[in-house]
């Protein structure tokens, strides 16, 4: 407190000389990839040797180090930059997701992969299952719940009919805000959001703002654009946006789900081994007799398997079946999962191990 | 050559006490640019002591250092987004620029702020220039310049009724390939690609492939994306796009000007100092006599200062009056600019500095 204060030109001659240290680092951590490559005796593509467990166990080991002042998320970011620029000396990886570019979608591609991985828009859900098997992307991403709306039954349904793999999650969060020019509840006649928001506001629309008039637009940027030249109107959008247009904020976390988060899957070829942290993707075919869930659920609780997600879709492949999805916490390989497998026997009809995946980061 | 291979192991360890070293030094450089901020006496805003032209001479310094693996984009890169995150632990940049999401412009953005900025899509060119005049926006990102399609009038235009400065420019640069799945010129009958695309390289296709049907579609990844499906079509889109898509490439650098680069202006509200490497960007409305152009622009020649750009428009401002646009090399600042502006004289009936910034990075 009583030191005195550093001078500008100080300061700056100390970040030159923190710059030019993080440089020879991040060149010497290029160096060692290209010879990671060589270790693997890899050819000439980043698929080659590019292994999310290992990047996973990367950045877990980033957030425990990080003492601030950057949040876990900005270091995390950053260290997924250099990962992403490192592993793209060679062809970078090329993923593909439902386009077009700047949707969510994209976002989670960015999150996950970085910005020297290659994106790939495509058309469909459908289209990026395809272009996986066909070898043409190296990964896909695609979205598979929204904690609102629950599972997105298209993509689960690809996982009947194609070989694809699971080799990743990413979660992608926001948060539901009401903005307005004036800052006061009671001017408010009308409220501007993407169509897909107003549906996530609905029930706290409907008990505080029971009698405005709810109008899509076709983005929350947009509304919030909108809401700025209106002494009546407000509009839905994420935290952020309200500041950037320069909003007064009215109500914070008005979705109907508290965790408005979406779930993204990276499907690929492969699978890969754990990561220290993991959770594996099982689909299940069970005959239709009675008690024949339970039969295939018990082995897990048995083993001390926790159970994250159950969904069940019907099976294509006989007429009285039934396909589960199943998450579970932990990788095939670990003993108790492998454990459970065996005892569940002759219960199901047909086990698949979708993937089992690092558990997505912050 | 005789020295045995480090097995993989060994390498990630050496790479995980590397990482732990960035880390570190991440950290410092972060509480360091706090401390900018203290010695500035700033407020919580990033606008309070964002300094382009500090970032400009630091991504120098990474350009001259760099000795690879990494290429100087790819490292520039890595040090844009170190430096964005540092900048946005206050509140962070808000840049406005001509939406949506996922545009040519917003990859301008990102090149220049870094994905810690936040982002403002607006409506037009115009409002761009009206947010950052009404503080809503630090910053504005504009196109100004194809070079197959010369200068965007009204960007131009916007500077005759605005106040805005300008202080910084980006280019970002794309190459036009043909890539079909064949990759025979003689099985080519439709050549799909964005409408914009297709004039950029009317000439090329005139004289190479004259007799077939040109198609235009949403974007070129969606040309390359149709033109995988089809025998006797092709697409044109980027370098990259054809290897993601998985074509063969049969001609690059198709566009009639070879160096196909988009120029954007940053514009904000304030002049910066000096970076090392600059350029000045002038207004000067001169009356319709002849030889008052020659006598603007003489003194430049006589003080030596390099001329990059010249653009005429009518002006606003008087019936008979033209304004001129012209950017030179170096800052305002420099003594031979001062000289050459003086002298000047009378000979204008108006000058205006737009801006002195730096040039653009590669």
């Amino acid at each position: 407190m009583t030191e005195p204060k550093a001078s500008l030109e100080q300061v700056r001659e100390r970040i030159d000389s923190i710059d030019r240290q993080i440089q020879e680092l991040i060149s010497e951590r290029a160096g060692w990839a290209q010879e990671v490559a060589r270790v693997k005796g890899a050819g000439l593509s980043a698929i080659d040797y590019y292994r999310p467990e290992r990047e996973a166990h990367v950045l877990r080991m980033v957030v425990d180090r990080n003492r601030g002042p950057l949040s876990d998320t900005e270091m995390v970011r950053l260290f997924r930059e250099i990962m992403s620029s490192c592993l793209a000396q060679e062809d970078p990886l090329k993923v593909g997701f439902l386009g077009p570019e700047g949707t969510f979608s994209e976002q989670a591609v960015r999150k996950h992969f970085g910005h020297a991985a290659y994106g790939l828009p495509l058309g469909s859900i459908e289209e990026v299952f395809q272009e996986v098997a066909a070898g043409h992307a190296d990964f896909g991403v695609v979205p598979v719940e929204n904690s609102g709306q629950g599972m997105i039954q298209i993509t689960l349904d690809m996982f009947l009919t194609s070989e694809a793999t699971i080799c990743g999650e990413i979660e992608l969060r926001v948060h539901q805000c009401l903005h307005s020019q004036g800052g006061r509840m009671e001017d408010i006649k009308r409220v501007y959001a993407h169509a897909q928001s107003l549906q996530q506001c609905k029930t706290w629309l409907r008990i505080n703002l029971p009698d405005v008039e709810c109008i899509a637009v076709s983005s929350n940027a947009e509304a919030a654009r909108m809401a700025r030249h209106a002494d009546d109107a407000a509009a839905i959008a994420g935290e952020t946006a309200g500041r950037v247009y320069g909003l007064k904020t009215l109500a914070t976390g008005i979705e109907d789900r508290a965790d408005n988060t979406t779930r993204f899957l990276v499907i690929g070829r492969s699978l890969f081994p754990p990561s220290g942290n993991d959770r594996t993707s099982l689909l299940i075919t069970v005959n239709d007799k009675p008690g024949a869930l339970y039969d295939v659920l018990s082995p897990f609780a048995k083993h001390d398997v926790s159970l994250n997600r159950i969904e069940s879709r019907p099976a294509h492949t006989g007429k009285w079946q039934y396909a589960f999805f199943i998450d579970v916490s932990g990788h095939v390989q670990d003993a108790p999962i492998q454990a459970a497998m065996q005892e569940m026997g002759g219960a199901a009809a047909q086990v698949r191990v979708l993937g089992s995946y690092p558990v997505a980061l912050p």
